[in-house]
């Protein structure tokens, strides 16, 4: 059956490519989710998107995506760094995650160096702009190959 | 004229049954509902539950209640840990409350080592599974009790 | 061409008239607003305004301030003192933003002196209950006269 | 077998009902105790009781439980907050305890925030006043009935 | 009786108009006071200024002030950051005192993030330039109208 | 009635006389007591005097004072820097006490900086060798004769 | 000869009788200085005043007491807990000092529980109002007579 | 021209395959490499491999690719978290940097969480084993494409 | 004269042998005892024994040492880990004193890093089980020896 | 034109050759400035001296200094670590600044460790006794006479 | 099959009986391993010795011992304090360790309080000079014959 | 006897003129050094140099140092900041250290503010460029030739 990988975008993400441009690119999201889309079809497998800016309806979309999806990719903004819910919420569902930023939080302030998404995800890809999401995307479907293998 | 109580449920915990079994049960969080019902009516009073993933929704019921319930009993799940919102409208409709959690934070992760509802709880019960909130249920029906008897 | 200021209020700001009296005064959120427009209004210049205890919603209201406000004044109530993502949605739409709190935050709680907001706002006024608001708007009028002239 | 419960008191609670009334109420620690009789009386269960000053005799009254007492529950007072040798002869024994506490140490001074007994309790009741005992009697009971059931 | 108001300010700002003028803007002190007195004038309150770079004698002021001003209006400057001295001046007078900074020092230094004046004044206005003054004025004017009303 | 001051030493303070000399003076525990004594004899007033190394005895000697002496002096030695038990004894009895200490504990090593004594006592007298008993005594004794006074 | 000592009092310590009274009491400087003359001249020692609100001014007068005065007892009011300059002019004189405050540092505000006097200074005597200074007075006449006897 | 990556191994990587294979795979370092020349192949890009237990042989290593490789790919290994000469050594060189870690660093111990590379790193991949290093090929190597086509 | 080590256990350790054996080995402390006598007896050293879970009782022992016993063996337990009123017997008394753990206090708990017995030991002996005991008689005797010599 | 240094010393270093001579040397202010002169005469350059044990007057000269000296030698003594004032009137006059003192303050107490001076500063010179002015000032003639040569 | 022990010496440990005598003693390294030789030719253990001041040499000698050798006790010196890479080395190779300190850490700077051996050691001996080596052996060999014997 | 100089530069301090020249400076190391060999020479002074990338090289050179040189001048780059080893090696050797840094590291990231080379340095000049080496080389001649003389 035919494997589907659920990318979730929270707070701000909607602005891509008009927000901070010298900062976040001039992609859209839907640009980009259109490229990913590509990138997955290559592989086989079927991919989801999914943006707000409430932290509820992310609990809410990750809860589910459990029985739906087989692979979460997940750049969950400014509430990576303090929303504990969000933690629990993929401690939950038990799906594998893989946590992308666009840019290099451990090079910006204080307060987003802590991140809450990585101690229950299975690995990260930061600070490469669009291609962090490129990349999050091959590795899931990579792993999700391999995991069809076994 | 016949008391109310809240129960509060916070983000993940619809998951209840579900989610971490070993860890949280395989009660569900219909079944508790209904088992904290026997409880209230032994005692004559009425109870009502309510449950979000959404930190605003958790604020608007905590201000309807003002006027409608008499008592909350409220387990904020992560929320317990960083919201100074909910912290702020539980001091605001100045109802009694019992803080409630199914394991032991101060057993767990240190970001759950700080609760900003304790300092606006009468009390709390924490640890025992189901039986927090059927004990948190029980507290409140007697201190309900002893306060319409004064 | 006429210029708009929005007034944006956080969680439990609805309350304010009733909550705590002895701290917030006895002014209704709406007695409030009409006050402020009647300020507005002497400067020539449109105000509307916004009030919601969800996060994301003040994020959503925030984004759709782009193009059509000139200026915003916010009280975010307690997400000024956690919401990284409030903090990340002022930077991106990069409107110039008044802070404003009816109390005096720093001779609150400890949880209370940090503001995530004063780092991306042109200043703020604090702890003058309703008159912090009045001050804002007249701030605001007068930097956007002062703006147009140029 | 008839099941036991020890409920042991550590430092000042000798004092109950005479020591600082408006916090901690007038009801007398014999009083207290007589109460908790009847409660364990009505679940067919044994119940006793320990009470001292000294962290060491508290050490030594927790050793010599261990076989004779099938549930533990514990006010340690002050000792609570620093006491590592108390949570080491918890460990070493290896009994169910359940944490009480008559105030909500929560909302108190910062260096009651910390407990050393709640990462080896199975839970804990506290800010109830006398009812925080009853509530933990209530548990221990229930949950010992429910073990014995297995 | 006429009210007064007094504008006390702290070290370095009697160079204001020469100093980082990108920062500060250039309006120099003495034409800062003019345009407050214009302000104070058109509601019927006497003002009066002071300045100086000596914690000493920023001290001595405020206590002369007793008996002879109604209202302070404080830029304490960096003394804002560590005097208690001048913290402990303002409580003993008991004066209102409105605090106030050209710039947001929330969005400075790390040691500009601590005021000791704020948990002792009514509330502030920063980082409006010497609109924080006009405002600051505006709102002691106010509040002196509103209390004389009583 | 005689007014009666009763002077507490904690651990290791049996030991003074031949502990350290160089730092605690060669006078023995009761060459000092009985000094004490000569002091508070000239006032008319009873004093008696009580030393432990257990954190347990000194707790029930705190208790035992209640009703049966008027003053309270404590060097509580090491235990003024953790006993958080011994700081609820002194806040349960209520009696004014007075800190005492030999050496200046805030010219030591860090731990010894904070008092948990301090917070409920009346006052203190630090670092004058056996004289800080002897101003304690002459303090105590002229509080009790004001306060006989009234 | 006839030994000298100089009581330094540092910032808004010249308010005492009228600064919050219900803290500090109502005896006016002048009247605790005459009191302390009294205490001396019992003992057959000089004693002599000084008082400002100026940090450099009670450094110069440390400076000066070098040679003229024999003891210093010091109450630096708020510079107590900042002041590293005078910590440096104490160390410098290498004259005895004794530490004097009205109130208990340690039961207030967290940054009054760090002193900068108390590392260099004989020992201290604290939170026993205007019989704090006598019986630093009573200690440093009692050890200038000890040392003259030499 | 053809573009050079330069791969570079800290602490510890020598013994891929071999260490704890349960947690870093049982892949070898040498198999590793021959899997990312493949890669590299594939974009007809030139790759390069480097390891070395001694932060010295590094920085040398990092200061002879300077005009010899286009991009570097380091994992640091332990030296990550406290190497600051490796991180002035990236900086000193300027050459673009992904930084890559075979586990998830901050899912591990606290001094795991900080990293001195990541402030001068471009981006970074983390937790998904040896396809940690796949990805930061295919980044690498997408990324010099895109800027030779500039 | 036949020299003397005390070796002297501290709260818990009477329950050597069946307090979790996988952790601390079923050896009892009668019977480790009994094993440190033959090495002493080799050595021609005397050796007794103390144990208590009294840190008072335990300060009292240390007092009584002096003058009977010229070495001390001390595992503390918990105490270790806050008890400075041990840290200022030991101290106070002078012997030369070898820190035992039967467990690596630094690979458990945050809690069980800081040692107060350690900055007033001469050495220490860690994680070797019951070999700790054994290797810190023999250093004792070895250096009683060497001492001896003298 | 002649150029002209200034040096500025800060609270207690009037008392250069009498304050701790093993620590701070014999020579005294005066015969220090002296050798200054000496050095700066055979530069061609004027130099000027100040000392104050007063923040404010500090403050003042350095504001005064604008436009007369060319280059500040500063040691400010114990206001290095707190005078926030001192580093903003620094920063407002915008004249180069070398930071001298006598003693390593990174080898003192920890309140020595930070300086508010070095962030504005030019570079420093410490630790080197009066050496530390000499080579200041060599320092600051040689840097004007470059910069003079452009 | 003979077993052997490595004993592995770091940073300026080259430098024994010639480096702070007072410290450590006159001993030479060589001096010591010779005497480390008699203790295991005794218990029929074969004994090797490493030296090195660089880290990555340290790491290659752990690498390299895997296999060869069957114990280590090691002596990292100040690496102890900070080489997370060493940490992970021993982690790797997963040898029995002792850590082995001449002196006693915990009596000395605050940096040397942290150990990043202990966790990954078995055990330690700390602070008895030569003496703590001689004891590390002797647990080395009698661990290695027990596990032998098993 | 002629008196040596040994100047000892850290990690990337070869890249010196070619490394970030706009912070650095564009004088090459080789430059350098000749510049600090005419200073040398005019003073009679014999002068070497030694630069690695390795921190054990660092530690073997000054070990080596020992006996061939008099005084050591050292600017250890990013080692400053956290090698204990150095700090160890420095105290070892007990030469006369004077401690270099071209930039001020006191106005750069957090982690350049603690310095392991100050606490055992003689003294230090930082932020004045390759003028900090030359006044360090200044004041090395002057106190050999002072101590020369003595």
């Amino acid at each position: 059956m035919m494997k589907t990988i659920l990318v979730i975008n929270g707070p701000n993400l909607n602005l891509l490519g008009s927000r901070e441009p010298e900062l976040y690119g001039n992609v859209t999201l839907e640009e980009l989710n259109r490229e990913l889309e590509t990138v997955a079809r290559k592989w086989g497998v079927n991919i989801e998107f999914y943006q707000s800016n409430h932290e509820g309806e992310l609990i809410d979309c990750i809860h589910a995506a459990k029985g739906k999806a087989d692979f979460l990719i997940l750049n969950a903004g400014a509430l990576t760094h303090y929303s504990i819910a969000l933690h629990d919420a993929l401690k939950a569902v038990r799906l594998p995650v893989i946590e992308v930023h666009l840019t290099n939080p451990y090079a910006r302030e204080e307060f987003r160096h802590r991140s809450l998404v990585a101690p229950v995800a299975l690995g990260g890809v930061f600070g490469l702009g669009t291609l962090s999401y490129r990349l999050a995307v091959e590795a899931a479907c990579s792993i999700l190959r391999e995991r069809g293998a076994d």
